[in-house]
């Protein structure tokens, strides 16, 4: 195995970097085409790989590409998800390099989807293919990668539910995740939920001059800013009605335990160069960004936002607004407040409408699973230290419907880190993370077998 | 006169047209040279009207067109400033018809700048023409018409220090405002001063993924929404410190007279579709759009703002702020207070910066002046009806820049309407106004000449 992965390192390598070429943005109608090349060049990599079944599955949006590997029916089966849809660029200018035109500079990959998602989905199908090359796979493969999940997932639950009986399997594998340090392996075994809003706000029915109309007319602009700031309190306490009543508190042995995890807020600010932190007051940063629900603007704009200045009073003003939610929040039900909330606190001088995009809910992995300790022995084993469980602040949606549709718990071994600047400008991935997520797969395959 | 004005009505309109079809944007360099071509059709205008002088100045930015015509020195020169600079068009999908591609509909003019100012200035333009053509000029006339109103007037400043000898006259005559209705004539005897600033919000020194970051990191848009939300207090005072201190308050009579012109609330929240007006706490609509000072955002941006929904904690928000001002508030002084106060709001977790746009000084015209009268004179005449003193909202900064430089006092001689849509999509002029303007301008140079 070791000797396959050395003599094909650089050919894998070439295959990821042919893959970020391609500028699959599922938000942007107008890399339609773009999304389906990368489909399409997943779909091969399996099918080259040994996969049996390597297959399109077209969707109301983008295709899903589904791959399978049976060796024998009473062997379990390990399905493996990922995407390989990308978050947009922009800001464009802030690249140091163009994000679809991938680099190599101290040992990283930069490109847009470098980390999240290709980068890491793309290891499973080069473990896959070392497994299949050098005769060790040990149990039955499924591949389930999807092009939507920066969007949302909006028609992954339908392919789902419609496939039970082809997406049979003992566990759910994902690696879309951050590990804490290169020396210091952890699992991801917790996720925020989400629900992410678009807001509108009109004042008047045409734009107008500031001065003929302004102190005299709501102002769009100003009003939001209004209702936003009032969405938190002075602790940083979101105001909605009910927000917090389904949200799990962690007991204080459970906060020590994630607290352990090495963690330094002067090199975390240094890196974000900024002079503090900020968030709910009773909490830690990494608690704020973990295990404690959020609502921030993703998005804001109305009126003159060219070059120079216009003085005009604006008729509409926009914002996108996400929420970050825990265990056992449901996002429907706060999507919900949040409308309500937001429609009641709307001056009678302006109309406001909410459209919700899309949410998720929160995930939980069972430390006593079979699932978890076989990935906490394939770490163990390949970086020769026992990993961390830690929380993860970000949003997998998909891991609760899975759940839910197919009965399968998930085991997130991510190989990223959150140094990796993911849906920011510069996006990169570590060739480290790279080949030792390909080294360490195989033995998850291993063990998970052996402990089923 | 009449008759000349009556054969000569479909030049005089067909000429405006051909003047409205260019854009001249001054806030977009990319119109630059539409912007000089415009420049250069008004000296035409002038030459072909009659002047004796009609020549462009060059400035640091956009040129100034001056013209004159000197029948004997011994006569009172009256001096005629507008613009042909023009708004930008956007939001130019909310245009019914392309906004440099002029229609004539029920009776108006549909095109950005039909009314502010080239409808207007051009009025003046046409009834010099006129008063030549019949031999009737009563005295000197003196045209200034610049090319960077709409993004502050930078360089007329200098030009009118640098040219006191050239611009000597007895006073300014400006038509770049509105009145009351077509059957109700008004001059404007009083404007609002203008502070307008751009402000930038810094988070992060990227763009973070809000879910890795969310709910630990300042929001810059949060912040700014926050930090805008705070300029109002719940009466819709403005909050900066000392910021009323040079404010003028009108007497129980002043306010009275303002009162007495014809104004209808409902017919104004039904033209604007809105519920509800808003504003400051003890002032009448009119009050606040008139005699009030404001605070207006009249631009925000930051984040993701494409299609679509992208879970990004931004580093950056950006607004621009304008304030109304009255007299005798100093819009240096009142810049210099919004941005120590603004800087002083900031939490640790931001950085904030202020930029100063451009900004101008409220005025007041006596209504006992030789000017006012003769104006009053002039619209009595042609309109057999008696204006109505009123104040703007607007702002017109070098008007007071013109008192103190040339010592020279204003009239504002304006025959648009507030439902002109000025600074808006589908902005228009009336024929009628047009057309009123022409003939109702000799009679205010026959009033001023015996008045003098």
């Amino acid at each position: 195995m070791q000797d396959y992965l050395e003599a094909n390192k650089g050919r894998f390598l070439e295959e990821l970097l042919e893959l970020l070429r391609i500028p699959s943005v599922s938000a942007d109608s107008k890399f339609k085409g773009d999304v389906r090349q990368a489909a399409e060049y997943v779909r091969e990599s399996l099918a080259k790989a040994g996969a049996d079944v390597a297959e399109l599955h077209e969707t109301a949006g983008h295709p899903i590409v589904y791959g399978e590997k049976i060796i024998d029916p009473s062997k379990p089966t390990v399905l493996i998800y990922g995407h390989y849809d990308v978050q947009p660029a922009d800001p464009l200018e802030l690249w140091t390099s163009p994000p679809f035109e991938p680099v190599i500079k101290d040992e990283k990959i930069y490109a847009r989807g470098s980390a999240d998602d290709k980068g890491q989905f793309f290891m499973h199908v080069k473990a896959f293919e070392a497994m299949m090359a050098t005769d060790s796979l040990p149990c039955n493969v499924k591949f389930m990668i999807e092009g939507e999940e920066e969007v949302g997932s909006n028609n992954l639950g339908s392919f789902v539910s419609q496939n039970r009986e082809k997406l049979k399997a003992d566990v759910i594998l994902i690696s879309d995740t951050a590990m804490i340090a290169n020396d210091t392996p952890s699992i991801d075994t917790g996720l925020r939920g989400l629900s992410y809003v678009e807001v509108e706000v009109t004042g008047p029915n045409r734009d107008l001059h500031s001065g003929v109309y302004g102190g005299a007319v709501a102002n769009p602009i100003n009003t939001l800013a209004k209702m936003i700031a009032s969405l938190h309190d002075e602790n940083g306490h979101i105001t909605i009605p009910n927000f917090y009543d389904d949200v799990v508190e962690l007991s204080a042995e459970e906060r020590e335990m994630l607290e352990s995890a090495p963690f330094n807020l002067e090199e975390y600010k240094a890196d974000l160069a900024i002079d503090d932190v900020q968030g709910e007051a009773g909490f830690t940063t990494r608690e704020r960004a973990s295990i404690r629900p959020t609502l921030d603007c993703n998005g804001i704009w109305g009126g003159y936002i060219g070059e120079g200045a216009k003085t005009v009073l604006p008729s509409k003003a926009y914002a996108k607004i996400s929420m970050r939610l825990v265990p056992n929040q449901d996002w429907n039900k706060i999507t919900d407040l949040f409308a309500a909330h937001f429609q009641s606190i709307a001056p009678k001088s302006v109309k406001v409408t909410v459209t919700p995009h899309h949410g998720g809910q929160p995930y939980l992995t069972p430390l006593e699973s079979a699932a978890y300790k076989a990935a906490e022995a394939a770490l163990t084993e390949s970086f020769g230290k026992k990993p961390v469980p830690t929380r993860g602040g970000g949003s997998i949606p998909i891991v609760a419907l899975f759940e839910k549709e197919l009965g399968l718990k998930t085991v997130l071994m991510g190989f990223g880190l959150d140094s990796d600047s993911i849906h920011s400008p510069n996006e990169h991935y570590g060739l480290f993370n790279f080949y030792k997520g390909i080294e360490t797969i195989p033995l998850f395959f291993k063990h998970f077998t052996a402990l089923s």
